[in-house]
């Protein structure tokens, strides 16, 4: 029968597309591990998974998101019905489509999350990938005070279900108080404004005289670099008498109200913290880790309003963070908050002959169904070269048996990591087997 | 401060990328369910979870994908490296660049599983989108034999985890018994064979006078064509007997050990099923839906030699199906197989004045410290107000409290389903709730 055959002349490579994972089974169990524990604590917060396609229309992204993103970065090609379509770089734009289609049945406030796996086109680098995963979690709808309480205090919490919520800070801003402090405070213009957001931005990765050089080519007055250097080692209570406005009453009431949520301690002001010049329209926050090697923001939000507003749907207020694996990995890595995992597979049924297997096969089905997981050798084998097999599959027990047992109706369970080993009858191994594992 | 604002003039669609799903938090509790069902199944046999990006080389593709995908089905598109890459349209080329890459580490049988989502350009129809998720199932390495009977007996009890392992068979056929029936048996040449092979695979989707006309056309003359017929009813018994050759007691090996699997009565010979003409070279099968208004496919595999090749490494024989979700959930919601969900949220905790919040947040927390998923108004507001919202919002109990009850210390658990309710102090309210929830 023809088969087609294509093979390459030249082979071709193993490795994974640049800036892109494989994920083995260790990798995964790691994975999933990480995720179960995100989702497990956004569900505590009573935060329901949703889910969106891997591709969506270029112009999703080319209204809202950055333009670094959408010009640079993203992964985009022509269908064969001339539709433009992007690899998604970001989730909040098809949480607001999604919400937006349903904006009058989902009831509110809407508590939402996601992992998707996210793509944008950059030189690999630390905490840098082309594609890595993010949890993305949003609430949309409800009292802003409320919902970033408790935004903020299930950011904390997440990081408390690894056993790193002493470790980090969370730095919290509002937009509209910088605006106020930029064009009433220090009277700048708003292009001169944008500029020094920018420059703000970029400042943990510049040394103090570039930062200071950006200023004076944003026309920043020696006076008002200064007022810009007390305002930002202010605290709250100061800020508020200093620059009266919503935005610094906002952030009062809301760090009182993360007392209330015993988060208090984890969470300062920090005026230094823009989040770039996207969608962010109110409180903004990042999430730092505070050991001195790995200082630096692992993740972070903010408020947003009216991300509906591009599907001709009415405003509704929104506040959420995305929370990249790379970086909460580095972070476990960096604190040894990572667990030693145990192995997946619990026995192996040995086969000597071929005319075992049956009984083999009856011994493995009992086993699965008292929910254990059970592989077979998948050959015949003698009894030296299949306990080698169970240990190089990492099997935590080995069922074995030859001419003396079956006339016996019995097997002889060895547990591989202590050697214990228990001659029993085929009815007990279940219960012996489940009392060795738990 | 200047934001970007570029609000496109007309508004946006809402609707997903064409032929891709929008996966709603209801949506998603049923792929969650359905996919946990499927990794505990393959957990159970010892399979190990792995995942991969979703980009790949489009050489990866081009060298053995079938021809139809390649060309008419894959998105692709050039990096701003230059490299021509593609969406996954299937996960083997993946499983096999990861396996070809530790080929020496991993140790065997090799046994993998993933749930991958996969893309292919086509006309939106019923069970076939854009894109879809499909579990992957695959060993590599073990006796092909033992290896096969093990596959099949997992496909069986996936269909068994839902309660549908009476409502599906198992077709089974070989490559090399056909090859055998064509070249030997009726004497076809190569070119003949594959056009027949071709015109079989797509003979249930056409009329019986199509499919004789395609054998006319491939030069099968009527004694040929009778002979075709009366094969295609054959059982494996008298197969051996008549075609006897590698392939056939193959199949009636892996029959008798399927009996001794426990899932004898699942399986048949079909000498219909072909899997096109891509890379199997062995054993292949499908399981069929045996429920007359869904009779058709739902999923199928087989075994495959040297995949590994085209990365210029050992040839390591392999056995997989995948099996996709928009086809085993139209055969749960055929079958009456999916199961009522109940809502993620255990309790709402109500708040009906700001001062009471700390209160409010403590109890809140001590919900969630004992595992329950817990809900607030993110707003104060009156006790029928709260209520109704805890509904809406699906919450199965509300915790409320005014004056009265906070001078006690005591609070009032309601149940939403059964109308019950209860005064009781704060320090109970933990154990009461999980009483009624469980």
């Amino acid at each position: 029968m023809a088969q087609t055959n294509r093979q390459p002349s030249v082979a071709l490579s193993t490795e994974p597309y640049k800036g892109t994972r494989d994920f083995y089974p260790k990798d995964m169990q790691f994975r999933n591990w990480m995720f179960g524990k995100l989702a497990k604590t956004a569900r505590s917060f009573g935060y329901l998974e949703y889910g969106g396609p891997m591709l969506e229309s270029f112009d999703l992204y080319a209204a809202k998101t950055g333009e670094e993103i959408v010009n640079q970065q993203l992964y985009w090609l022509i269908d064969k019905g001339d539709r433009k379509i992007a690899v998604r770089p970001e989730m909040t734009p098809t949480l607001a489509r999604m919400v937006a289609a349903k904006i009058n049945e989902l009831p509110r406030p809407i508590r939402l999350f996601s992992i998707p796996n996210l793509w944008r086109y950059e030189r690999p680098q630390r905490g840098r990938l082309r594609e890595h995963w993010q949890l993305n979690v949003d609430v949309l709808g409800g009292d802003p005070l409320y919902a970033e309480a408790e935004l903020l205090t299930l950011a904390v919490e997440l990081m408390r279900s690894f056993g790193g919520a002493e470790r980090i800070q969370v730095k919290v801003n509002h937009r509209k108080l910088m605006d106020a402090f930029f064009t009433k405070t220090l009277g700048l213009s708003s292009a001169q404004a944008h500029q020094v957001v920018k420059a703000i931005d970029a400042k943990d990765k510049v040394s103090e005289d570039k930062f200071k050089a950006w200023m004076t080519e944003a026309g920043v007055r020696e006076d008002q670099f200064e007022q810009l250097t007390r305002f930002f080692s202010s605290d709250i209570a100061t800020v508020v008498k200093e620059v009266p406005c919503e935005g610094a009453d906002h952030l009062q009431k809301l760090f009182a109200m993360l007392k209330e949520s015993g988060v208090g301690s984890q969470v300062v002001f920090d005026p230094t913290v823009m989040r770039g010049l996207d969608y962010y329209t109110g409180t903004v926050f990042e999430i730092y880790d505070t050991s001195p090697e790995n200082n630096r923001a692992m993740f972070g939000g903010g408020r947003y309003d009216n991300l509906m507003g591009i599907f001709g749907k009415e405003a509704l207020s929104g506040v959420g963070f995305g929370m990249g694996d790379v970086s909460l990995q580095n972070f476990l890595d960096t604190h040894g908050l990572t667990p030693k995992f145990a192995s997946e597979i619990d026995v192996m049924v040995t086969l000597p002959k071929e005319e075992y297997r049956a009984t083999a096969e009856t011994i493995t089905r009992d086993l699965r169904s008292v929910g254990l997981n059970v592989i077979t050798p998948l050959a015949i084998g003698s009894f030296g070269n299949q306990l080698k097999l169970a240990t190089r599959q990492e099997a935590k027990l080995a069922v074995l048996f030859g001419d003396d047992e079956m006339k016996l109706g019995a097997v002889l369970l060895k547990n591989l990591a202590t050697g214990e080993q228990v001659t029993i009858s085929t009815a007990e191994v279940c219960a012996k087997a489940r009392q060795w594992l738990s």
